[in-house]
């Protein structure tokens, strides 16, 4: 951890006569229900035709839907680190997918959310996926989280074959961890959505009184699939529809949770994705919607994903938000609202707060759409220019694109149309913006 | 119009102590509002990124959305013949586009649902697009309709182009009818949905005090595409949008005008599309969301499409449908509601007031795909069996499937996944029911 001294200092000057003490005082609290593998078009309320979401429609109804929210990279690992440092993964080197015999993770010198909020007196807890290294110096709790129960990377890096996902013989059994020990080890996957929503619910419990930043990431539905007795055949979609629902059925318990502990008014609910369907899982896999392709790629369908806020006076309700926004505001956004100040090191993203809460005009953003440790394309308002790009197919090339294709999102969202040609100035504008944050951005050792 | 004499008299019989006067008390209105090329996920509750349509998704929360519904074919002509006759276009012999130098048209023999409703003492109104012939004998007004307001095709079928379509030197200029008269050619195209829609209202305002049945088909989103000053350049998502957001305005100004007459609760007002978006048209085209294909293809893409129903205290509000349902069921379950006899003619759809109006077990259907005079699939509960298929490329060859393609549409709505080898079983199932519809439909002659 490394918070900017001065602006921890100013802020904790302030705090007793307005920062931390109003923060307290409206205990502005954070849960974040982060799925894997979920993509943009598989909940109800973003238009799937058979699976049924009604909490998250609720919630959606209730809040704010973005359409147009990006995950900071199209796999597991980095768009996690991403997620919890507010920084493009290749800063913190955790650019690609770590697997159980991997000795890298996030390095101690990068700030997370939770080390953020901890910081400013919040109660934190992990639950559910980490994948940012399971080597003792890598888990949570080594990086602002006070407690953490759940698996420490993907639920098919195990020996057996499940529903849906290969195994690789060579990988330990799947190891559930409460804090920084293993509890048990091939868990019966049917019983983690239920066991994790029970430790979320007496997490919201006991942090009552306090301010509190639970982070929710599930283990599904990443492949392979399992849904408790009463998910299991439930939906008309099949065994995928049944894990989307028992998510659904999760939320609809932490929202209860926080109203029935009188939290709902002073806590932000987030529920996204953490990228694009694994296409190649074929009916294990989710849908991207009208995007094109799925996880692994740059297209939409990788790195676009659901994304709704709910907090009841203060996320004004049925809303539904073109703005542009990345998982790199959460950290300036949550920082924003804590009164909590922002790390030292450089940051991608910008704080939402506004955009978050009520209708406010549109904020022109600029993002890029790194895969691995490549530089594949930027998103400057409507506009995406693809340089580099690859498919979700197994193992698929890139395909350098020079010239490069161009793409306006907005009116087209599918990414059909490449319009490059009737816009030479906007090639050339976000060209340059490519060719400059390459060559700034620092990159940080490979984590593998 | 030819009505089964002996239904008739039966339920005239019991008509003045029941079923007439019954429906007169409780004056069941249908509103019947389809858009033209409009495709599946083009609406902000089917899921579209950057439309926003704001009434329909109202009418969507306080009604009920159906997610599993059907042309019964995918190009404008047969679509509105099945839809008006209940019936397959093949027995009308409207299984082609009618052109501006066709001189076909919807037979006297056919029963259309304004005549079946007229003869129970209902007011009609034809508004927009009729596109099932233009010489005299074939307009609304011979068809059941008491009035008649709009162009009589496609808005393409004209001498100029306009955005988005080409038109034919050979046509004659766009003629806008007034009954049976023409009252203007070439129409300024910005004006269509402001005019349509007071139109509409006015005969809203007209009709209060006796049931009635108004047919409102928009000329949008169908090329070229045009929207008021007030819309134009509105939409993020380009012209499309502003001309989808326009026919989203029409609609509240509909529901407005139902209940500022107080006719909201005894108004069944339906929402669709009479087949799915005309992809060939590029950046002007709409989008089926994760289905596959569009327009003039018996892909998904081409014959689902969005399908709102909305009557406050009647039909259950807030509901998400997953039952199988196609516009040849409007028909019957109109007749239904108004306890109107049915046609003596054979008839392809069922009676689904109950589906409509509350969650009801989902019934089995069988539905057949016809594009022009080849029976092309069939779908029966979750299963599709698909024999000969083509894609929306322009002038693209159908391709015979053998073995035929078998998709589970409620597992893999995007028809990526053949199954045909599994299930051995319902491909034979699939098939006879194929064969045996072809054999005995009675085709009638060839409208052109």
């Amino acid at each position: 951890m490394r918070l900017d001294r001065r602006a921890f200092l100013g802020a904790a000057a302030g705090a007793c006569s307005a920062g931390l003490l109003h923060a307290a005082r409206r205990r502005q609290n954070f849960v974040l229900i982060y799925a894997d593998d979920l993509g943009y078009g598989d909940l109800g309320c973003y238009g799937h035709p058979t699976i049924r979401t009604p909490n998250l429609d609720r919630m959606a109804a209730e809040g704010v839907k973005f359409m147009q929210w990006y995950s900071a990279a199209p796999l597991c690992t980095p768009s996690r680190a991403a997620l919890l440092t507010g920084r493009y993964a290749v800063r913190s080197g955790l650019t690609r997918v770590l697997f159980p015999d991997s000795t890298g993770g996030l390095p101690q010198s990068e700030t997370t959310l939770a080390e953020l909020l901890k910081g400013a007196g919040y109660q934190t807890a992990a639950i559910g996926k980490w994948h940012l290294g399971h080597l003792p110096q890598y888990l949570p709790m080594r990086h602002g989280f006070d407690s953490y129960y759940g698996i420490p990377y993907s639920n098919d890096m195990r020996p057996l074959d499940g529903p849906g996902a290969p195994g690789a013989a060579k990988y330990p059994p799947l190891p559930l961890m409460r804090d920084e020990k293993v509890i048990e080890t091939e868990p019966d996957q049917a019983t983690l959505t239920p066991r994790y929503t029970e430790e979320a619910v007496r997490k919201i419990r006991a942090f009552r009184g306090r301010p509190f930043f639970l982070y929710y990431a599930h283990t599904y539905p990443h492949v392979p699939l399992y849904a408790s007795p009463r998910f299991r055949g439930r939906s008309v979609r099949g065994i995928y529809g049944d894990v989307v629902e028992e998510m659904d059925w999760s939320v609809g318990e932490i929202l209860r949770a926080l109203s029935e502990t009188g939290q709902e008014r002073n806590t932000l609910v987030v529920f996204t994705s953490d990228n694009g369907p694994w296409l190649q899982r074929q009916i294990h896999a989710g849908s991207a919607g009208l995007l094109r392709e799925g996880k692994a790629t740059t297209w939409e369908g990788g790195v676009r994903v659901p994304f709704i806020a709910w907090q009841p006076r203060r996320v004004q309700p049925g809303r539904t938000s073109f703005q542009v926004g990345s998982m790199l505001d959460l950290l300036p956004t949550f920082a924003a609202m804590a009164g909590a100040p922002l790390p030292s090191a450089p940051l991608d993203g910008e704080d939402l707060t506004r955009e978050l809460c009520t209708e406010a005009p549109q904020r022109e953003r600029t993002l890029f759409y790194w895969n691995a440790e490549q530089l594949c394309a930027v998103r400057q308002g409507p506009w995406k220019l693809h340089r580099v790009s690859n498919t979700a197919e197994w193992k698929s090339e890139t395909s350098k694109h020079d010239p490069p294709l161009l793409f306006h999102l907005e009116h087209d969202p599918s990414e059909k149309h490449d319009v490059a040609r009737e816009h030479p100035d906007v090639v050339q504008r976000l060209s340059a913006l490519m060719t400059d944050h390459e060559a700034k951005i620092e990159r940080g050792p490979a984590q593998r």
